[in-house]
């Protein structure tokens, strides 16, 4: 029996539903009153694990999972050792670097050397600016990044975007990408490479149905 | 005016009635309609930020507030540039290893040299395995640890525990504290020395509310 990571949050409810297109019915786990955080489809072919985004490649690089579906984002910041198998194209956003609509700056590299930029992402931030020779001071939150700027503790951000309205409502503007993010499958290596599970008809199951509903 | 940084969560409740008992009523945040996250009291004396438990010592440390309310196993994990002042005794719980029920251990140093062991504390559970000599590898997990030992990934989590529900619902049992934890008053070390906005005044009345209320 296979096991799949899936993550809380905004890619739940389309990584279900790709399940859902090649037999795998994790709908459960969409019942607000759900408290299980590991459940079997009701043809218990399959097991699902509910956890957060950032905890799906951790599941799958320990082989707890054989498969996961998770954020580009999440894989560039952590970079684990997972196999990236299939861009499942839901779950757009981007990593950017925002600023205060006020301030004089339009791009990062308008920022001082020792600027200070708040972020999640820390190592996607470091890895940019030092990639512009910049040399700035990362300052790493866990939520509401969009106060650096407003509180005055950092002149710029590194933040997810989508519709960019958190930025609008908060008086910043958007700067530089530093890459876009779509839902990816991965799988742990070696079951990957011993194909556990008949691994790989599940992977090309899902390639097939991601393709219909691109 | 001063700023105060209040964390989201369990400690936010008694945090808000502390600084309503001392005449600073920031009790817009409990409604669950409120998407501020920076507002002023009535009375136009502080202001006071909301933000995870986890950014408080950070907004704190930076001098963006000069008092921040956040709990002592957040300082323990983070370690943060701030003063230390009041134990505020509110937001009791523990951090502490546990283990299946069903396992044969009983204690942590039962556990096999090696074992893993998850936990969102990965510093305190790094020294708390150290000064136990016992070489593990810690996993870190963002969220739900009890997944660990449940999937088999790890033989032990540390995690905060403050009733043992989580445990008991998920079988496992608690076998170390590692330290308890109640929420502190912080300090912008140099507001501090320096008294901004009569910083020592605030302080000494928040102390006396905290006796009344313990």
């Amino acid at each position: 029996m296979i096991t799949v990571a899936l993550p809380k949050g905004a890619l739940l409810k389309d990584a279900i539903r790709l399940l859902q297109s090649v037999g795998l019915d994790f709908s459960a786990f969409l019942d607000s009153a759900n408290r299980q955080l590991q459940i079997s489809d009701p043809t218990n072919t399959a097991k699902a694990l509910l956890v957060r985004a950032q905890d799906v490649p951790v599941y799958v690089e320990y082989g707890q999972a054989h498969l996961g579906i998770v954020g580009y984002d999440v894989l560039r910041e952590k970079k684990p050792q997972v196999a990236q198998l299939i861009d499942l194209k839901f779950g757009y956003c981007r990593l950017s670097v925002a600023v205060k609509a006020s301030s004089p700056y339009r791009s990062a590299l308008e920022l001082s050397p020792n600027s200070r930029v708040a972020s999640k992402f820390v190592h996607c931030a470091h890895d940019y600016f030092q990639s512009l020779d910049l040399p700035v001071e990362i300052i790493p939150l866990y939520g509401s990044v969009e106060l650096g700027p407003i509180t005055g503790m950092s002149e710029a951000i590194v933040d997810l975007v989508s519709s960019g309205k958190t930025l609008r409502e908060n008086g910043l503007i958007e700067t530089d990408i530093l890459f876009e993010s779509t839902a990816r499958l991965i799988a742990h290596p070696l079951s990957y490479r011993t194909n556990t599970g008949n691994l790989h008809d599940w992977i090309e199951k899902l390639r097939a149905a991601s393709l219909v509903s691109a």
